[in-house]
């Protein structure tokens, strides 16, 4: 795995990861070159991640509340291994780091060889919907999404 | 062009339309056999009767309104010609019939060399949101659409 | 279900399907009135007709060899039932009518309510891919797609 | 705008874009929420890159090139304003740093209020079709590509 800013040793962040979603590249999210297209994997870290967000019981709950809402502060990926139509990715979702107003998500995807072919992360913000302003995340929803 | 069910005279048909937006293919719309993907003209139509219902006033009445709301009873396409990336298209539409509680959109695209690529219709019902049943479309709403 | 032109009895019609793909809706797939995105369905339509395909053993098949590609004629979709982010669907497929140069595949899919919320059909047309004309579907190709 | 690592001055960066494409955010690329699905920025920045790498003549080059193709080797894009449909953005892109078997693609969005809403970047890395590896970018391609 090639070095990356965003991830201090390796081994240790890919052992982190547990929550995973099966994911299968559609001939639809193909391009001309017979590639995934580069955009294809920006969905897939929002479908994981949103499904961990069920998973720890929290998607119902920030879409309906008026006081927070999560919005995407920013989003990479690094590409490490080309994928191709029907190939069959885990991808693997886990939250980072904690913020007073905000968290980092990591992702990681592994084809059905096991190779690393997806890394990324992406920084959630939680905002006040009327003011747009950043708002503090409360310490039942710290918990939730850290005791994993 | 092909006999299609929803047009009883080609040339007449084709004349009828006015109104079009122009449609750059994206790299990101083609499949891995080269070819604008099969899913990408549905897209295409949806821009097209959101700009003509704005063109005539329409859309940001009808959205906000919520004694009715336009969905989509049912779409069709038909593929008279290959497309490919980067292709111009001039993606055409018009109010084909005006029933009660729907009415027929119908769509035509041709391409930078003046070719007939893609035809196609669909139903667009008036629903009350809160019931979910069919509701009567206004005189002044039939009028917007049909006088242009 | 509503009448549709592409169904003679409509109870006789829906037994005859067997193959299917499940399918989640995506938040991607949503649209800003809370809906599935109504160019969703011909996403899973191709997504579930390749996986029928690939299950019967053709799809590597016709798309390495030279002589005949299966290309889309056109596409058509009813829309029976409201589908909103994270329904679960179970898309259906099925091989309708068979002629010399192509073939009619037919839709549907079903909630987890086990409610109608989609139907539809396309016709694919086996084509000279150096000349772009139709060519003669192979008698064992037709065996292939209506013997399931 | 926020502090950005792959921005030293953001005075100065701003000011050193020139090229852009204008794009309209489509109804199909929004989320039930009402914003731009933030998937869109990375089909946005795709469709900017191609377009400058045509006006500086090089996208029909490298695809049929058999000795050197780009692909992407990362992504990455800041959110700093909500983005709703029917904005109309200004895409600007531009080559950031050139090295020797590829070079750094930076983007910024302005909307119709002149307001940035949109930053990124992505490697594009040059590689040998067949073995994978990365080539070394001529001398006429940097030229082409740094001298806009």
């Amino acid at each position: 795995m090639k070095k990356l800013s965003y991830v201090d040793h390796a081994e240790e962040w890919v052992s982190q990861f547990s929550f995973y979603i099966p994911i299968k590249v559609r001939f639809s999210e193909t391009d001309m070159f017979g590639h995934m297209n580069n955009t294809a994997p920006f969905i897939y870290f929002e479908e994981a991640r949103i499904e961990f967000l069920k998973s720890v019981g929290m998607f119902g709950d920030v879409s309906s509340k008026a006081e927070s809402v999560p919005v995407v502060g920013d989003l990479q990926c690094d590409f490490h291994q080309q994928i191709y139509f029907d190939d069959q990715l885990k991808l693997y979702v886990k939250v980072e780091s904690m913020g007073r107003t905000s968290y980092d998500v990591h992702y990681l995807a592994k084809n059905q060889h096991d190779h690393v072919c997806l890394t990324g992360r992406g920084r959630i913000v939680h905002i006040n919907p009327q003011t747009g302003k950043p708002v503090e995340i409360t310490q039942e929803i710290k918990e939730q999404l850290t005791t994993v």
